[in-house]
């Protein structure tokens, strides 16, 4: 299935940016980074529960909000980008 | 129609943040904001045209990118909501 994340983080600060890269490092293990903090994940029901385990760990859950959007078999032609291309992984020079 | 709209850009300057303010404002039109810069908007085609338009003229398109999910009629049990509550407005205090 394929399930869209979007993670809701204060980057401004250190642990967020730290809380940042450990989300997409659990993410990019399923699929890619489309934005910053937007990832598509295919994914099968019983990997995406321990996916949502490892997430909830992981975020802050007073500050930092995630969101699942499962858009179904057909999810190509549910999407559109506009832009600067997707797969960026701006955060890729900072992991130590 | 139901659409979701990720918008990646840099918040760090200060451009950056004009432009998430603008976005969102377009946006807020109509539907909410779900996380900082992701939104939900419940929208005809009509408008959406319209909309999609306005977004255009306020990205940099060399560096934000807008990506835009179309969730169709049955998208709410398509969502769910971790953590910290949605609808945030955190951009509503720098508005002059």
């Amino acid at each position: 299935m394929m399930v869209l994340i979007t993670y809701d983080v204060n980057t401004e600060t250190e642990d967020g940016k730290k809380r940042l890269r450990r989300v997409a490092k659990q993410c990019q293990n399923y699929g890619q980074r489309v934005q910053n903090s937007v990832f598509e994940c295919i994914i099968d029901p019983a990997l995406f529960k321990r996916l949502q385990a490892k997430l909830a760990e992981i975020m802050n859950k007073e500050k930092d909000s995630i969101r699942y959007y499962y858009l179904g078999d057909d999810w190509k032609k549910r999407v559109e980008h506009v832009g600067a291309k997707a797969s960026i992984d701006i955060e890729a020079t900072l992991i130590v």
